[in-house]
């Protein structure tokens, strides 16, 4: 596999900090692959939420994930804390794909880098809605 | 501790087989002592969808989990299915306590032995609402 | 996005069947995105450890995640069980793409097609090592 | 049911902040109840880390869980933080009772309580141990 070499701090927009938990280390006592993507909706939708776009309970449109992907360089284990990077990789009518990176604390390589496609959908319809216009506005701030 | 000895699975009404999964071993190899709480849950929830009582999307009441408590006897590892028992421990006019154990395939001894205490609300206002007929009746099966 | 059509069931050679969890439906009541990944994992390695290949505890080699992707077609809920297919989408000399499909059961179309890439490593050095004949011979049949 | 009144943030000797996750969230839109299970091992287990006392790797003793639980008293969700309270309820040879509270950030009642009990084991034979006079100086602080 030739990979292109993975995304510094500065391809990020936000970052969140998110403490890795004891169940999150697997049988190999590092942090299971599938806790990442944890931390991907984590990171995405706690922007949403704290832009004041989307709200979970009420709210509408909300975000479906459609796709997903992850390439791991370097394992993390439990205890400790890691920097959740998100930005716009590519921006549809109705979907968004973020680019991420999850940085351990103080570290400027990444651990891991992926990606994470949100289509937006009408809370009762679930059918993909185009991205009202204070959304296309806020979102403008990771690109 | 003077525990009372676990029960065996003739003390339950209802058996639930679940898959262990590979994220459910934590860093010493053994099935983290949480999984067992969402085995609980899964139990007594399934139950109560299979026997038409519970609508998690739009059904009432529905039931909020109050308090849960769990002895661990014996490590369990994935691979491996087990089998979780429910009964009823005790009945309020509101609420449920479910006595569970948690027996791996072909095992009479326990796991595990936990209960779990559902109060059961109104969807809409979250106050405690007395359990309906129906659902009286279907629960003294597990009585 | 022009996404290939999704694989049938006849693209699979062993499948996995794994109760859902109550704790896999997220705040819009469907399994959440990161659950199909508890999947992958479980399913590729628990088909290794039927195979006499793979021992998590004490053998050499293990298999490290470096590479993971899943698109999402349709949702599934708890309760319920699913189907999760495995079969060989690429052999590299010390690591194995397999390709993963989520059936819900009794259904021939697939909620979520995925990949997973494995690197076979030692256990003590954690570096990546050819695949011993054995383990070639055994996977074969998934190809 | 006559519960004893939970106790504040005074009856805690030691604080970890935790970030909720969006899949923390379950189907009824709050932090699903085995999740409190999650931040009661990592609360322990972190303080155990940080003191140098375990070593999860390679340490020796390590502690297995033996019973937990937990009362819940007002839901939490994400996005969100709250703070883990540890303190020591009951010390015996080999064995540490912890009280755990977890309370909503900038919040002085709980919004959940509960215990969490650790047998200190020897790394290989995992038979209970007395635990070693570093130990007991260290985990004075929480009593």
């Amino acid at each position: 596999m030739s990979r292109e070499a993975p995304r510094g701090r500065d391809a990020y927009r936000h970052f969140t900090r998110i403490a890795t938990r004891w169940a999150d280390n697997d049988a190999y006592g590092h942090v299971n692959n599938t806790v990442y993507y944890q931390w991907f909706d984590s990171a995405v939708n706690g922007w949403l939420v704290g832009e004041g776009l989307l709200d979970i309970a009420c709210g509408d449109p909300i975000g479906l994930v459609v796709e997903t992907g992850c390439s791991y360089f370097t394992a993390l284990s439990f205890p400790g804390e890691v920097d959740v990077g998100i930005a716009i990789d590519r921006m549809g009518s109705s979907s968004v794909t973020y680019l991420i990176g999850v940085f351990p604390v103080e570290r400027v390589e990444p651990s891991a880098q992926g990606f994470f496609t949100h289509v937006y959908v009408g809370r009762g319809n679930r059918r993909p809605t185009p991205l009202p216009e204070e959304w296309r506005a806020s979102l403008d701030k990771l690109a």
